[in-house]
């Protein structure tokens, strides 16, 4: 057994990001930017009125009448100069026009037909938006190995950007295995069950911006498994999920043998997920998960979610923790690092509170799919009260 | 103008949700279940085995040797009888043999050949999952109205659901205007600029759930917004962008009410996003937001986010708030509900610390962009010091 730190690093370390491909702005919504994008316009594009009012020259007194002598709109902007005494309509976001340096707020303003009466003292510059003040040419909008969110495509766009080169998705084969399974629908070997952990992973694979490669599942049979690994020429990394015996991952480490993979580990000191196993033949890497969907998602989030970041060219891979206070005492923990279902409320001082499910059985998958966080343990961690500090990983934060 | 809170409740209490839809259970995550889903399998299915070992009858003393008998495995269940004095090799998830009731783990059993010596007493029912402790059969397993996450799709399919009842994505039209508009990669006109609002609208609305139909944007022109209004038989929603100024708000107005549209607000007490604007023509509703792009994206978040997840049948519309502590100290507010842009970092107790950006003009694009949260202000809140409670909204928990 080793830390599950140590298997992440081996897991992480030769993993490389998949080549780039182009995609046009409307398509670059949760992508990963391959370089960083460096602005092509100027924001604002000039000086620009921050306010609906009149664009005058600043230093004349309260009570002086300004004559209006034009309107600057947004696209219909006054190509004439301001001069001392004259003043240009101008609303929030139209061109300040050449000679004026300040906007008289028509709050402060009277218009008579084209008599202006001002009601205050302008100082230079008052609501005048500096061209280039949110970002100038060839600021770095946007850094590589981020991930292009909603506001950032109102960036890009705003910045000139039309076309954004991302990493393209990571593939994931997932390859379930045992003769006791069933896929969704069909019918129930005697003593069998349902196929939960592909399409658990597949969803789970594409909600962290994988693309999921659902493979035809195989029996316990290391040559029909060797068989599917070895097809898998494509593939970004492959996923096994082993059925829920022992004897299962003996055929997944049997079936990697005879397709050539070179093993790594196989057993990591963490609950739920001990059963782990890591083998790579050249740039291909394959995860062996557990058979029980809740070890199979906890090692999903742990190891599967951080190498979707890494293959997916994230320069950030760790998973968001946050701190919240018990709600319930935990007893001491044994050598293997714990996860353990928990829900989630709010704490009078505005920490969360996690309270862990009395039940922690891995084979639970209702508390699975109703818990709000995983309570994180260190191998070794003495009792802790409730009350108490410690660290969770809010599933949501990770769209799960 | 009306508290923005009276603008959401006058927005969200005429929306139906959408009709439904039929989807397999690989393509129902992130969709809103329509119907209560109750489990037509439990689990486990049948009593099974928590753990490696061999199936006995509890009761006997440390020492006893027992005779195997034969094997348990997932997909190969064993079809005798355990009798006293005999046992059953088994693994975990595997079924419990009929007679026993009770699992040696293999770490306290010696076994030579086909004789096992038990180092321990047995409890009655130790390391047995019973059938149906996770979930019966009938038990509802997901409610309507909620939102299909990566782990209710192992629970769905575990629970025997290959189809599942969601809500029809709720469709929005997007209709940007302004002369002074240029799609991206499109030429710039005179004064003008990109027109932002269109592709961020689109991604939060695809973000939220919804289909976005990014509508040709128009002139500042009634009879050409009215046209293309007038053509949106098939939309649940639309939002209407206006330009940068106040003039082209007077265009949708007027064009609203030439496609038939009933006016019922169009000004709020809050900030950014005072004219937001509501009309209703029948069961279509059309949303006004200002043109700026701080603007629209805060009543992205405060009115559109919560009409998206009241269409898409979603019971909770409401937006989730978190607690932090302010990094910077903040003067009294105005009359209007404020939304401040900040940034978030860990604090020391394990509150969160935003801390808002020192400028707030709502034509800053990239420090939207950079924002993790929106600190909530009240109408008239007093000044507030560094360090004090508030409210936020933290953005990446939409998607933002």
């Amino acid at each position: 057994m080793i830390p599950h730190t140590d298997a992440l690093e081996r897991i992480l370390a030769p993993l490389n990001a998949t080549p780039t491909e182009l995609l046009p702005l409307t398509e670059a919504a949760g992508r990963v930017a391959a370089h960083d994008l460096k602005a092509r316009l100027q924001n604002p594009p000039a000086d620009v009125s921050a306010m609906d009012g009149y664009a005058v020259i600043s230093g004349f007194s309260p009570g002086t009448t300004l004559t209006l002598v034009g309107e600057s709109r947004a696209g219909a902007p006054f190509h004439g100069q301001v001069t001392p005494g004259h003043c240009v309509r101008i609303f929030t976001g139209s061109l300040l026009p050449a000679g004026a340096d300040a906007i008289l707020i028509q709050e402060n303003a009277d218009q008579t037909g084209l008599s202006v009466v001002a009601r205050e003292r302008p100082r230079l510059g008052q609501f005048v938006r500096r061209a280039g003040q949110d970002f100038g040419h060839d600021d770095v909008v946007l850094h590589a190995g981020t991930r292009i969110g909603v506001r950032d495509i109102a960036l890009l766009a705003a910045s000139g950007h039309v076309w954004v080169r991302v990493h393209r998705k990571p593939r994931v084969a997932v390859l379930t295995t045992g003769d006791e399974l069933a896929m969704s629908g069909d019918p129930l070997p005697p003593g069998g069950i349902v196929n939960t952990n592909g399409l658990m992973l597949a969803a789970l694979i594409r909600a962290a911006g994988g693309e999921a490669v659902l493979l035809p599942p195989c029996p316990d049979d290391p040559e029909a498994i060797a068989d599917t690994l070895r097809a898998q020429g494509t593939a970004d990394l492959i996923v096994s999920v082993g059925g829920a015996s022992v004897g299962a991952h003996d055929h997944i480490r049997a079936a990697l043998g005879l397709a050539g993979f070179e093993s790594d580990f196989w057993k990591i000191a963490m609950r739920p997920g001990k059963p782990l196993m890591h083998a790579r033949r050249g740039p291909l890497a394959c995860l062996g998960f557990p058979g029980n969907p809740v070890a199979s998602l906890v090692c999903g989030i742990v190891f599967l979610v951080p190498a979707l970041a890494r293959l997916g060219g994230l320069h950030d891979t760790a998973i968001a923790t946050e701190t919240a206070r018990l709600g319930a005492s935990l007893p001491a923990n044994d050598l293997r690092f714990d996860h353990l279902r928990a829900t989630l409320t709010a704490g009078p001082d505005g920490v969360s509170v996690a309270t862990p499910f009395p039940k922690q059985d891995s084979g639970m998958i209702r508390l699975m799919a109703n818990a709000d966080a995983l309570i994180l343990r260190d191998g070794h961690a003495p009792a802790a009260e409730a009350g108490s500090v410690c660290r969770i990983i809010r599933l949501s934060s990770l769209g799960l």
